[in-house]
C-alpha cells in the first residue's frame, strides 16, 4: 500500500513557510505498514488543486489532502478534491449547526461564508474535529476501478494530528492488511557518522529484514531500525535481537535505545544517583544550562550556573584565581579544571561541570585555534578533562561542546 | 513564469529528513519575478521519477531538480530528465577527468561508479560543482512547443547553493524578462499577531501594489513587504515609503527594518551607549545568556549571567536574601528585583537583567500559575518590573520570556 500527501496552501510556496505536517503522516502511516511515495505542495490556485488531486488520485492507493478546508474564497479543497472523482458537494446542516454553536460559545456570530465548511462529498465520512471549525473527511471508493482511499484533513498542525489520530487510524487499520512493523531508535554520542558506520555496517547489513537508516548531525547519531514479522511480537525480536548486537558494538557510546535526548539521559542518571550538577560556561554561553533545563523536573538535580564571559566574573562566581588566567590563558585546561572544581564548591552539587573554548569565528590564534574547547567534569574524588578541536561555525562549536559536557556527566553517573 | 522544484530522494519521503533546499530556491526565484507554483518530493524510483520529470515539463516554464546526481544506482536524475525530453545522454570524458583528478587530490582512486557522474544530457551547459563531484546542468529547450528552463542542481545544502548562485543566477536573469523587486522585512517584539495586524492592515491594505505577508511566532511578528516596479528605485521608493507608514504607526515595538534579530539589536544598543549587560536568570534557564552569546563579539557588552535555579544559588550568585523569598515566593516582583540589582552589584555591568517564573509543566499553583514570569531590569536610576503570563508550553514559555527581556534591554538603550 502506498501513499501520496498533498499540502495545500499558497504561503507553503513562500521561502517563509513549510509543510511539516506530512513528517507526522509519514510516521503514522509507515507504521500502519504504508510507504509514502510523492508529496507534492500546491497552492490555493483551483487549477492547480485539481490538477493535484487528479494527479494523487491516479497513482497512490491513498491521497491525504492537508489544508484549505477554512472558510475563504481561497480554501478549495472540498470542491478540487469533489471533481476529481466526479461526485457532487451538499451542504450538511448537521455540521454548519455545531459550527454555529461553537461560534456562539465564544459570545460571537457565525460569519455566512463558514457555512462553506459543511459542505460534504457524497459518500464521504465527516470527521469531527475538536480543535477547529473545518471538519475532515474519509471516502473510501474507486477511481477508475481502482480501490482508493482519501482523507482531507486540516492545515493547522494539532488539528490535523487530532482528526488523524482519533479519526483516521483505526479506519485505516481495519481498511489495510494486518501490519505488524516494529522500530527501535539508537542514539550515539560524540562519534562520527563514518567511523559509527564503520563499526555497524557489517552487522546490520547481515541482518537483511531489518531497514536501518543512519542519521547524523552535530554530535549524535541515530541508528532507526526497522521491521515487518507475520507477528508483532516476531517483528520485535528480530529488532531487539539487532539492537543487542549494536549495543555490544559500540558498547557506552550509545546512551539511549528509547528515544530519549542527551539532556534527557543525563538528567535520568542524576537523579537515579540521587546526585546534582552545577555548571560554569565561557564558550557555549549558556547552551548546556539551557539545554539541561530545557527538562522538566531538571530542578531536582540542577542546581544552577553561571556563565563567565569575563574574566573577572570567571573569578567572582567560580573562584578562578587570575594568576591562572595570566599564566595559561582563559581558555586552557588549568582554567576549566578551576571553572568545574570553582562552580562545584560554591554550589555544593554532586558535580561541577567547566567549559572554556574558542567558539568564533573570531577570537582564534595558531596556538589556540577556533573550536578549541576544553570540558571538566569535577566531582568529590577527581577532575576529569577532555580538550576538542570541533568543526564548525559559532553554533556548531557551541552545540558539540555542550554535547561533550552532557556526555561527561552521563558517563560518569551511568 | 512560474517553477517547479522538484526535490529528489528517498530519505526525503521518510519521516525524518525534510527537504528545506526549496526554501532558498523560492527566494531567489522570487528576487527573478519567477513564481514557485508547485514543489514535488519524489523517491529515488525510475518511473516515479520519470513521471514527476514528464509533469513538471508539462505544467511549469522552469522545473528545478535537485538530488540523484550521485555515483550509485539510485541517483537517477540525469536519465530520468533526459527520458523525458527525448534526448541522449553521453558521458563527458572532462568531467570524468575532474572527478579523478578531484579523488587523487586527496590521494584516492576514483571508483568506477563515479564515472556516471559525467554523464550530460544533450544540449546541456555543465554547471561546475567547486563543493562536490557531482556537476549541475542547465537546459534550455522546449518542451512540446514551449520554451523551458530546466536546472538539475546536486542535493546537499551548500552544493546546491553554490551551484545556484555562480552558475544559474546569471543565466536565468539574462533569460527572463527584467525583474526589480524591492523588499524589506520589519520586525515587531511583544506584540500579538492580532493586535499588530488590526493596526497595519488599514495602512497596508492601501498600498495594493505592495504584496504584504504577515508572520508570527514566539513574541515577534514579521512584515514582509514586496513590490515589483518599473525600476528597482521606483520599486524601492513604494516599498519604503509604505515601511515610513508602517514604522509610524507602530512606534517603538518594530525593533528592526533590516532583517536583525532581537538579540543583534540589543547587543548594537548596548555596544552604541558602551554600556555592558550581566543576567540572573530562573526558569528561563540560560536561554537568555545562551541567545545573547549567539551573537559573535557579544564579549563586548556581555560580562555574564548566572542559572539560579536553587534558592541557596539565588542568594550565593545573586546575593537575594532568604527573608525575601520566604516572604514572597521565589517567583515573585520583589525576586526578579533582587536578582537583577544583584546581578548588576556583582558583575559591575550598566544592566542587570533578572528572571523568575514558572514555566512549567509543574510547578503552578493558582496563584502562581504555569506561565507566570517576572522581568526585572536595572540600572543605576532605577529598577523596572514587567510581569507576564505567558501562553504555551515549557519551551515557549522559556522562549518568551527571554523575548520579553532582551526588549526591556533594547528599549532601555535605544
Amino acid at each position: 500500500m502506498n501513499a501520496e500527501i498533498i499540502a495545500i496552501g499558497s504561503e507553503l510556496l513562500t521561502p517563509f513557510r513549510q509543510d511539516t505536517n506530512s513528517l507526522y503522516l509519514t510516521e503514522k502511516l509507515n507504521e500502519l505498514g504504508v510507504d509514502v511515495i510523492f508529496k507534492t505542495i500546491v497552492g490555493d490556485h483551483p487549477e492547480h488543486l485539481a490538477g493535484a488531486a487528479l494527479l494523487a488520485l491516479s497513482r497512490a492507493d491513498i491521497a491525504v489532502f492537508m489544508g484549505g478546508l477554512g472558510p475563504t474564497e481561497d480554501d478549495l479543497t472540498r470542491e478540487a478534491v469533489a471533481d476529481a472523482l466526479g461526485l457532487a458537494l451538499h451542504r450538511d446542516p448537521e455540521i454548519v449547526a455545531s459550527i454555529e454553536r461553537r461560534f456562539a460559545a465564544h459570545g460571537w456570530k457565525m460569519s455566512a461564508n463558514n457555512a462553506k465548511q459543511g459542505d460534504v462529498i457524497t459518500g464521504a465520512t465527516v470527521l469531527p474535529n475538536p480543535g477547529g471549525t473545518a471538519p475532515g473527511q474519509w471516502i473510501s471508493g474507486q477511481y477508475k476501478d481502482q480501490d482508493r482511499i482519501i482523507l482531507l484533513l486540516p492545515g493547522p498542525p494539532h488539528e490535523m494530528k487530532a482528526v488523524f489520530d482519533e479519526q483516521c487510524m483505526g479506519r485505516l487499520r481495519a481498511k489495510l492488511p494486518p501490519q505488524f512493523i516494529a522500530t527501535r531508535v539508537l542514539k550515539i554520542a560524540m562519534m562520527g557518522e563514518s567511523q559509527c558506520d564503520a563499526r555497524v555496517a557489517p552487522i546490520y547489513k547481515l541482518a537483511r529484514d531489518v531497514e536501518t537508516t543512519i542519521l547524523a548531525g552535530r554530535g549524535e547519531v541515530q541508528l532507526h531500525l526497522r521491521t515487518h514479522g507475520a507477528s508483532l511480537q516476531a517483528a520485535q525480536q528480530r529488532v531487539d535481537r539487532l539492537v543487542e548486537e549494536l549495543e555490544e558494538e559500540l558498547g557506552d557510546f550509545v546512551f539511549s535505545d528509547n528515544g530519549e535526548s542527551l539532556e534527557q539521559i543525563a538528567g535520568y542518571y542524576l537523579q537515579m544517583r540521587g546526585a546534582t550538577v552545577a555548571v560554569a560556561e565561557s564558550c557555549s554561553g549558556g547552551l548546556l544550562a539551557e539545554r539541561i533545563t530545557s527538562i522538566s523536573g531538571s530542578s531536582r538535580y540542577f542546581l544552577g550556573g553561571t556563565v563567565v564571559y569575563s574574566n573577572a566574573l570567571k573569578s567572582t562566581f567560580a573562584d578562578v584565581p587570575f594568576e591562572l588566567i595570566n599564566t595559561h590563558g582563559a581558555v586552557s585546561r588549568e582554567v576549566a579544571v578551576a571553572l568545574a572544581e570553582g562552580i562545584r564548591r560554591r554550589s555544593g552539587a554532586t558535580l561541577g561541570v567547566g567549559i572554556t573554548g574558542v567558539a568564533g569565528p573570531s577570537g582564534g590564534t595558531p596556538e589556540k585555534p577556533v573550536g578549541l574547547v576544553f570540558h571538566a567534569l569535577a566531582s568529590e574524588e577527581q577532575t576529569e578533562v577532555i580538550e576538542r578541536k570541533f568543526p564548525g561555525d559559532r553554533d556548531r562549536v557551541r552545540w558539540f561542546s555542550s554535547q561533550q559536557a552532557l556526555d561527561m556527566v552521563r558517563r560518569k553517573m551511568m
